[in-house]
């Protein structure tokens, strides 16, 4: 069946696999298209060349449509819009920032565009700023996060009560029942991140994809929100950031301690102890390490037998 | 139809009113039992010669099963757990506390007993111990919380992986498609809290009530997380909060600034500026002061709406 996500942005699932710093290059994002859903380049982590390299194999390894997300806080974000005006790609998902600043500019360029939003004023904002549809983001999401910290069961309905253009859930979904739950709850479409992290197809590396895999309830946790809240795995890390809290270290100390690369190390580098572990809180339900269509495929099998199966009373 | 909720309880509808302070007497109760869902007695708040008046009034108003709700942790739990053990009250749920207490004893006196958990460790100690379900109760729900901060959308794949037993979800749900939504997680019923503490039955101070239907998004918070971690309504009381925390305090100075008897001064006396106004995240999707009955007959509507339009991919 179709609806307003598979509508808008012409494929087969209303599926999106989020654009993720160090996981989601064009091996990902082509994966995840050519199985019938939404792959996206993660820019976030790019520079304009490579983010260029990335578009250019998207070009050469999928003929479905796909897309590609852009933390608009970016330091280099002009360099970022205009390879992205000049690239064939269809679809731009914006983050992190003012959806005012190049809505407009993007949807000239003949781009759909998405923002993404952590709470129904900002879903308003972004419809007013023109964009094609919001993607609603629940605290439990890894990595950046709204100050807000309202859950996705609980961000959903106002978002929806909200805005009339199509709303994407996203945090906390992994599985077929979560994709029922959110659909039940009046999102046109899913955007998943933590899972697709650990496909076989994304760039993190395998330590990390590994820690992830063991890790339990309770292992992660949202941090930092003085600079900018984040959700990561707990780890050595994370223990140094909560002996800079009960220190009351103040804002600067934190940015110093955070200071540079911390995710590239983690992510991408595998390096657990000093890096930033960023997953969502669904990592405790993750158990292998599937390819993008095996976990696209499992979770339309659970949503369909769990839709055949809700109760009446 | 039927599920193993509704046959556990022999109650019409798997939607299970929260036991919850100053709000929950035999009014409420009986109002919900009477509406086909099961009514608690919040005795928490109540000392055990109040408790036993509640339990005797709900023998007079209605011939429907009910609950009672004890927080183990109450100072004079054993005084309550007699006045239960010798009351006609079939359903115990037991919360805050260790489930290996008092089960046994509830078990031998006749009663079902569920005990209220924040993780999947805790489901299992208390299906360990004994008890005939659990609630598992995430972040986004008011009052007392667990520590792991886990959501709702999170937390239920969790727990039901992890017990065999009935699950009962809890936390952010307020609305026929969030009860599809955690029925569709894989819950076998509902408990609801914020929308029968604003019930017209409920025993909360109309101004209280009218705060929390006042509420917006991003208005509850999850605080003294040292303490115990309780959601409760932004005003003055949480500023003082904030600002204990800006400078520093201990924990000393913080139960010195709770002190005693917050929340009864919020939601029973509605002193909103000194009280502690107790109430989950979905608090913002709130609108009106509906009856117990009208409040179990919009969700049952909504959720039957929901599920028979749930769309298939």
């Amino acid at each position: 069946m179709s609806n307003r996500i598979t509508s808008l942005f012409s494929i087969q699932y209303p599926i999106i696999q989020a654009g993720m710093v160090w996981c989601s290059g064009w091996k990902l994002a082509s994966a995840v298209s050519n199985s019938g859903g939404l792959g996206l380049i993660g820019a976030g982590s790019m520079t304009p060349e490579l983010l260029l390299y990335h578009l250019n194999q998207m070009e050469l390894h999928t003929t479905r449509p796909y897309g590609v997300n852009v933390p608009l806080l970016y330091s280099n974000i002009e360099a970022h819009i205009q390879v992205i005006e000049t690239s064939p790609v269809p679809i731009v998902f914006t983050s992190a920032g003012n959806p005012a600043l190049y809505t407009a500019r993007l949807k000239a360029a003949g781009k759909t565009v998405v923002h993404v939003v952590s709470s129904a004023a900002f879903a308003e904002k972004a419809a007013r700023a023109g964009v094609d549809a919001v993607v609603a983001e629940g605290v439990e999401a890894g990595g950046h996060n709204g100050k807000e910290e309202t859950t996705t069961l609980c961000l959903i309905p106002l978002v929806k009560a909200a805005v009339s253009i199509p709303v994407i859930a996203a945090g906390g979904i992994a599985s077929g029942r979560a994709m029922a739950a959110v659909i039940a709850l009046g999102a046109d479409g899913v955007q998943i991140g933590s899972a697709f992290a650990v496909a076989k197809e994304s760039s993190a590396h395998e330590r990390f994809k590994t820690a992830v895999l063991q890790s339990k309830e309770g292992d992660t946790v949202l941090t930092l929100k003085e600079l900018a809240p984040v959700r990561l795995l707990k780890n050595n890390f994370y223990d140094e950031i909560k002996n800079a809290y009960t220190q009351h270290v103040g804002i600067e100390a934190l940015r110093a301690l955070l200071g540079k690369g911390r995710s590239k190390k983690g992510i991408f580098e595998g390096n657990l102890d000093e890096g930033e572990l960023e997953i969502g809180q669904v990592a405790a339900q993750l158990k292998d390490e599937p390819t993008a269509e095996e976990i696209i495929h499992r979770i339309l099998q659970e949503y369909r037998l769990t839709i055949d199966s809700i109760p009446y009373f």
